[in-house]
């Protein structure tokens, strides 16, 4: 297939060149809106047909939030830019010499210049045995499969009679004291002592154990000592079990052992490392430890100035240090990346990239969170206030704001978990569903 | 296992005998609720953990709606009723004789006074095969399933080169002309008309064939002719193809047969049959030929005054007329049974159930209902205001009518289908994925 596809409506086709971009995330999806009204033709391409607000997507595992609360089409937030239209498929294998992608549905197109966007999957260090057992959180379906194991948990330690086992699907551990997993502790933590309280007659939900394991010495130990020493603080007075200096030695169907020592839990989520898209390594260009594309200055590949690659997938060093694998830092790269096509068209050389740092958020819990700003490290109340509002300001769609901020004043107001919907197949683990003996 | 079970908490056991409700929809957690405060322990028996709103399961599958903003968990509602407790589980079989119920997880309970109001099921006419090419909507799963199917028949339509397969992408046929069938075509087309309207360059989402077939000779059969009119009326003013009189001889991958003329369409949905529950067939009582159990005008068994069969699942005449399978007969049913509980607690004997008529309504589009009320057939703006309304009433959960009140108002404003998510595997049909060509 050409790169010049058929308009709609038997239109004329949109001039220029065909700027292709792989992935519907942060970076993608501001690479296309920076591309409005360039003289190109852009085609998006996701697997799915929605963009996904991730950092709030540990509030759709617990119960919080629905999924399409998070999520936006694809094809909406691009409506109205008429260079632009998307194609739902997944990316096969991209031939950087003839400037084209195939699909795994077999079909094929070219490019002129390509935005790899891919972003990051979640990584087992080397032990991938373990995801059975301790699902991450990247997509919809992983939160909606953490929250079915989580509220499956629940019921069956109701269920069970025996005093260990009751306590096994009593215990959590989240392995990982990055911002997911905090956040993932704080509001399982939340959950089980607010929002379930009442609802069953043979366990008391509060006195669920909630550990969570962070392998350096620290939670958030990304953020200032300061602010990781409050976090720690606040999850600790939210009845939050925190370990660090250990590491996970092994993971099974009934808890995990610890640097040798056992923990039995039935339930066990990871929040622990990443690992960059495999489409990076289609692309032939020299790789990082960690699988993500090493690119030149302007964010392209060291022989092609016509591909980016921007967001998780991207390696790049900053001042000495490695720009982070956050939104700001997709949205700002993808931005880049457009800004340079736009640029060559019109004969400019490209500039580098610079990454600006916006600060880093962590919520730990109702009303409390810490924000390193560039100037000023704050928590509790106040940093909570501004968490919400940048979220709210970066959800993407006037819907998903509204009802987001409705359901995050009913919940302040009522303590109420309101998407506590058991769906899809029963867990893998299912052990609930066994005879009780 | 004993009927007295060990009490949560290590309280004394609630006093008096052993009330088991098999099933969490209208009729057993009006049954539930019903004997809030009366001396007797309530198990409620569901194997989902939530109480589903069926009425509204149509707009999650045309994703006005999101799934948990029509469900409740059940134990949240029962969370203050301090004489029940709430069992995540499957029943297996009930054994009238012994009392007990077995659950296919090989647990089992005693029961003194059983209700079983499991419900129906859809049903295919005696055409099981077709099951895999019409879903239809009975729960949470069905509506997802639905509205994968929908917005994947759409994207795959905007791929396809081929004209006369476009078509068939964008031709979906609902089979069945009651109100769910009628609700379902409406809403579809809304969403085709206004909902996509823009987001697609190689299709017209508004020339989408919406095919509305009923075998009877007009939609809307339970409801007054006039009003069946009025329907058919505003469904062919939002471009519905509503076809009476035909009945479908077979549905395969690729269309279906109406009474021998083929129609090609890669959508169809099933709104047409519902059988009872096969929990019926355990009881051992004469079933009718749909499969629901005939009971006596208390709703009890025959042989065992102490178990009562509700809702869809129970056969019952009134005025020489069925009882209709609506949700306002399971609720009152629900409540008779366990009235007549008390009432035996007392030494009162059991009084006959009697239906009392509230009406129906089907809504058609945005702004446009039919109401059959006891003394009044009313349609247009002021049916759907009622409409509106009674189905903010009889939701449950205050955080389920914030949501569903502000989406509706955001969607009458805006004309938008925030629920628009494609999640979970491809469709079973999955053409979409296969090659171009």
């Amino acid at each position: 297939m050409d790169a010049a596809r058929p308009a709609p409506n038997g239109s004329p086709p949109p001039p220029g060149p065909h700027v292709m971009i792989l992935g519907g995330g942060f970076g993608g999806l501001a690479a296309a809106r920076a591309l409005d009204g360039a003289p190109v033709s852009v085609t998006l391409v996701d697997r799915r047909n929605h963009h996904l607000f991730q950092p709030l997507l540990y509030q759709v595992a617990t119960a919080s939030l629905n999924a399409s609360d998070i999520a936006e089409p694809i094809r909406k937030v691009l409506q109205r830019q008429d260079n632009a239209e998307v194609l739902l498929a997944e990316v096969g294998a991209i031939d950087v010499e003839h400037r084209t992608v195939t699909f795994t549905d077999g079909g094929e197109l070219g490019y002129d210049y390509l935005i790899v966007a891919a972003g990051a999957a979640h990584s087992y260090v080397g032990h991938d045995e373990w995801e059975p057992y301790a699902p991450s959180l990247k997509s919809i379906e992983d939160a909606l499969d953490v929250r079915r194991r989580v509220l499956v948990a629940f019921e069956a330690a109701e269920r069970e009679e025996d005093p260990a086992v009751k306590a096994a699907w009593l215990a959590f551990v989240i392995v990982g004291g990055g911002p997911t997993g905090v956040e993932l502790a704080g509001s399982l933590a939340e959950m089980a002592r607010h929002a379930l309280r009442g609802e069953f007659r043979h366990i008391d939900p509060a006195r669920a154990r909630i550990v969570l394991v962070e392998g350096l010495d620290r939670v958030l130990p990304t953020f200032p000592p300061k602010l990781s020493a409050r976090a720690r603080k606040d999850l600790v007075a939210m009845g939050v079990d925190v370990r660090t200096g250990l590491r996970v030695s092994s993971i099974d169907d009934n808890g995990v052992d610890l640097d040798g020592s056992r923990m039995e839990a039935r339930t066990v989520l990871w929040a622990a490392g990443v690992r960059a898209s495999p489409i990076g390594e289609s692309l032939g260009a020299p790789l990082d430890r960690t699988g993500r594309v090493l690119v030149r200055p302007d964010l392209s590949l060291p022989e092609h100035p016509e591909v980016f690659v921007v967001g998780d997938l991207a390696a790049m060093e900053q001042d000495g240090k490695p720009v982070p694998g956050v939104a700001q830092a997709a949205i700002q790269g993808g931005r880049h990346a457009a800004s340079v096509i736009r640029g060559g068209l019109e004969g400019r050389p490209a500039e580098p990239f610079r990454y600006r740092d916006k600060g880093m958020l962590a919520a730990i819990g109702r009303a409390e969170a810490v924000a390193d700003l560039p100037h000023l490290d704050i928590s509790g109340f106040v940093a909570w206030v501004i968490w919400v509002f940048v979220h709210i300001y970066f959800l993407i769609g006037f819907r998903n704001r509204v009802l987001v901020m409705t359901q995050w004043a009913l919940a302040f107001v009522t303590h109420d978990r309101g998407a506590r919907l058991i769906t899809g197949p029963p867990a893998t683990r299912g052990r609930w569903t066994e005879p009780r003996h």
